[in-house]
């Protein structure tokens, strides 16, 4: 059992109002020193065997990501991010 | 300017509708060797100066996450995660 991780967020130039509105909440808090706040998904898959990246990139292609709005990035659990 | 990455995911005892949907068609794309997919939150934080792993902590707890439901980890970008 493996697990592959899809990250998929916003291209930097799309507005993100859930992002924003939580950055907007932030003082409240008291906290100011936070410039940005960017809200994506993370995807973990299982794959029975051996984890398949190539695989988790067609899935990320075709079901998760909306790649005229969105990025992704995948990489095993624990291991660094490769940039899709 | 650093960054602090949130990711929030449903405990592994809630049911996961979304991530469940996508799993169930996967057979369709030809991919039979997936046995779970799971869909979190990945929440990307910047700092005006140096990043705040415990700020981060605190705004995940307010804010972005829900405890009853979720489990939050928080690292630097690029570092190893360390759970909540």
């Amino acid at each position: 059992m493996a697990r592959v991780v899809v990250d998929v967020m916003l291209k930097p130039e799309i507005l993100d109002p859930q992002g924003q509105a939580v950055a907007n909440a932030l003082p409240r808090l008291g906290v100011s020193d936070v410039t940005s706040v960017r809200i994506g998904r993370r995807i973990e898959i299982e794959f029975a065997g051996d984890a398949d990246p190539e695989r988790a990139r067609e899935i990320a292609d075709k079901l998760l990501a909306n790649p005229v709005i969105e990025d992704f990035t995948i990489h095993l659990d624990g291991a660094a991010a490769e940039v899709a």
